[in-house]
């Protein structure tokens, strides 16, 4: 049988998950070598699917015209979304660095093929979401790998999707759900870069949790 | 700064994601300590969200009454489903072990409040879905925080929302994301229990990665 994990195989885990972070800076121009990248989309493609389908499906993008193109999109993204903030939200919004695009040397689109006949739909019919949702479980392995590895990854959803596809070709039957950043970095920051700079404040744990019931004292939406 | 993740460390995140399991059986009728308990979920809430907007909230259900409430429900959803099997495909459908809702001492639902303020909308007004994918992360890192703690967790999906809703009282507002089961366990399978069982087989890596461009090399869907 397998041995239990140490304590310090548990600090480990822990402690990946602890220090994990959006990177959108300070990427080191230097590629992945590919057998860390190999690591990195096998710890990916491990993560739990739906019935074992299997779904997700990855884009691999060095070309930086590529990448130019797709920092293209992000542009239009970014002041297309613009127009829902005014003063002083506004030039926060103006002055937080998003994305690494150009900056990372490696990309990486997770596209998830929600149609697939694979794991005969098992699980999927009270809950047909799950499909994308085992491209996430995925997107998440690597990132907490790509911590461990010193490579700092960061999730760029200010991303027209339609323009995605016709960028990378990615066709109608898959959906994109993520696009990746990813690259050595020198350092993490100690706390995510949102909270660093007062754009929103972390939740309290003990308010995200309820017993045997949803409870109204769990901290609900702040819209009015 | 930091010190680097030793090797040591590396080996510990990749060997649980590479044993990490879906557990549907095995659960030991002994509830999770709270300290544990407070550091899976502690591990979730510490998850990525798309504009920090953490909308992530835990419902912690032992009470067995509720349990059995949600099992209803899922042998309801079950039966539904099996009406997309036939012949030996429906045999095999009827007996996979596909939950552990009674075994499992303590179940978690992982609700997400999509529709929050929070994070002002920001990185959600090209892809609002990242507010459930936000959700979902925090699902992977409690999965693997809880492989290393020996502790088995199983998503049950064969679960009609809407009934689901209505038992647990969750509101309208608040997306029911996950449903799992979480309990101790004596050993983690070897592989996944629908590949041992000849449900379906694994995809090969290579033939889910492309390069630059989505390629139709990519493993497509099975689906005619």
């Amino acid at each position: 049988m397998e041995p239990a994990f140490s304590d310090t195989d548990r600090a480990a885990i822990y402690r990946a998950i602890d220090t994990r972070r959006d990177v959108r800076r300070g990427f080191i121009d230097r590629p992945l070598p590919d057998d860390l990248l190999r690591r990195l989309l096998t710890a990916a493609h491990k993560a739990p699917s739906v019935g074992f389908m299997q779904p997700s499906r990855f884009i691999v993008i060095r070309d930086l015209a590529i990448r130019k193109a797709v920092h293209g999109i992000f542009e239009q993204s970014r002041c297309e979304a613009a127009a829902n903030y005014t003063g002083h939200q506004l030039e926060q919004y103006s002055a937080l660095k998003l994305e690494g695009i150009l900056e990372a040397p490696q990309n990486l689109c997770v596209v998830c093929d929600t149609g697939s006949e694979r794991g005969h739909t098992l699980g999927r019919h009270s809950m047909p979401e799950t499909a994308a949702y085992s491209t996430v479980c995925a997107v998440q392995n690597l990132w907490l790998a790509a911590r461990a590895e010193g490579v700092g990854v960061g999730w760029v959803s200010i991303l027209d999707p339609a323009r995605l596809r016709a960028v990378l070709g990615i066709p109608d039957s898959m959906l994109p759900v993520a696009y990746l950043c990813l690259g050595y970095v020198d350092r993490f920051a100690s706390q995510p870069e949102l909270e660093t700079y007062g754009w929103e404040k972390r939740v309290a744990l003990e308010s995200a949790i309820s017993y045997d019931r949803y409870s109204e004292k769990i901290a609900g939406s702040n819209a009015p």
